[in-house]
């Protein structure tokens, strides 16, 4: 293959293992010479699309504890602070539709910002100073994205992207789909999604 | 530590990604000097207690499909055939009752047999010729242990390794719990879950 392939990284703000994958899939793409699209989701209704009232991970004690707990040792690992928010599950709508106002450069910058306040700093990012604070620290002008994200031409667009993503087969986040459209779920597939899009199984 | 640690791997015999870990796990244990207690339950009745009706793999199609196309990479990429079970899920209350019946040194290759039956072949593991042909290939007197299998006795021990399973936080399967208590949950944590116990983390 001569051309650079193309992988589309599936998230919702709401989603710990979300955050680690943002955390961790840059460098692993621009390593493989693999371009990311990054494209946050409203998970929830894609939930509710599939007749879930809500996370798999949410629906038994014992699981949500355990997923603390992992991503606890995850964030231990690689040297990040770690909080549950105190708010979870978090609604990500705000940062979602902001998101997908930004263009595509300032995407992930923003998201990484969004993420480690909410999971590394324990704060709700529904609040709209903190979506604000994301958008400075990503260094983007922060009053045009807001006044972008009000449109309806992009609250349009977040339930188009999130169908979207039901139409590719996207069950939970992070998932990334490869240009032959393999899905791989999980912050523990990412390697093996990108090295599936090069073609190296 | 001059002890060898010891960890439990708790699997149920309906699970695809316990059947992966069961290929894989004896290796990695004896290569990082980890003593292994092979611990089979019924997730079934462990999806009851917390209230589910059925897997959360099977609760939503596109991640059901998702599953099996999973497993059958991972098969792949370890070089083994893949079958669905026509009859999935798997009862695999005999099976259980069998490999608990069974001294430790003779269920992990039981219990890989069964599996590879139902992954590799596609049978139905409730039948009894599958277990049959299971205990033959590990090498087991069949009759006395498919007659300790009926026992009261044996019955009786694989509901308390069940209750056993929900007392130490265990969810789903496989997981591997360590000395300290912590649990590792899927084939993706076998590594890292050894490592722990070591105290190499």
């Amino acid at each position: 293959m001569t051309e650079q392939p193309v992988v589309d990284f599936w998230y919702e703000f709401s989603s710990p293992y979300s955050f680690l994958a943002a955390e961790r899939i840059g460098p692993l793409a621009e390593a493989r010479g693999v371009r990311l699209v990054w494209r946050p989701f409203l998970l929830g209704a894609v939930f509710k699309h599939n007749g879930l009232e809500r996370s798999p991970n949410l629906a038994v004690p014992a699981k949500t504890r355990y997923m603390w707990r992992d991503v606890e040792r995850r964030c231990e690992r690689m040297g990040l602070p770690f909080r549950v928010p105190d708010a979870f599950p978090l609604n990500g709508l705000s940062a979602s539709r902001v998101a997908v106002a930004l263009p595509d450069e300032a995407r992930p910058a923003f998201t990484r910002a969004v993420y480690r306040a909410a999971f590394c700093e324990g704060r709700d990012i529904a609040e709209p100073a903190v979506v604000e604070e994301a958008l400075r620290e990503a260094g983007v002008d922060f009053e045009p994205a807001l006044a972008a994200a009000h449109t309806e031409l992009v609250k349009h667009a977040l339930r188009r992207q999130t169908d979207a993503a039901v139409a590719k087969g996207v069950f939970g986040a992070p998932t990334l789909v490869t240009p032959d459209g393999e899905l791989f779920w999980g912050n523990d597939r990412l390697e093996e999604a990108l090295d599936w899009a090069l073609g190296t199984r």
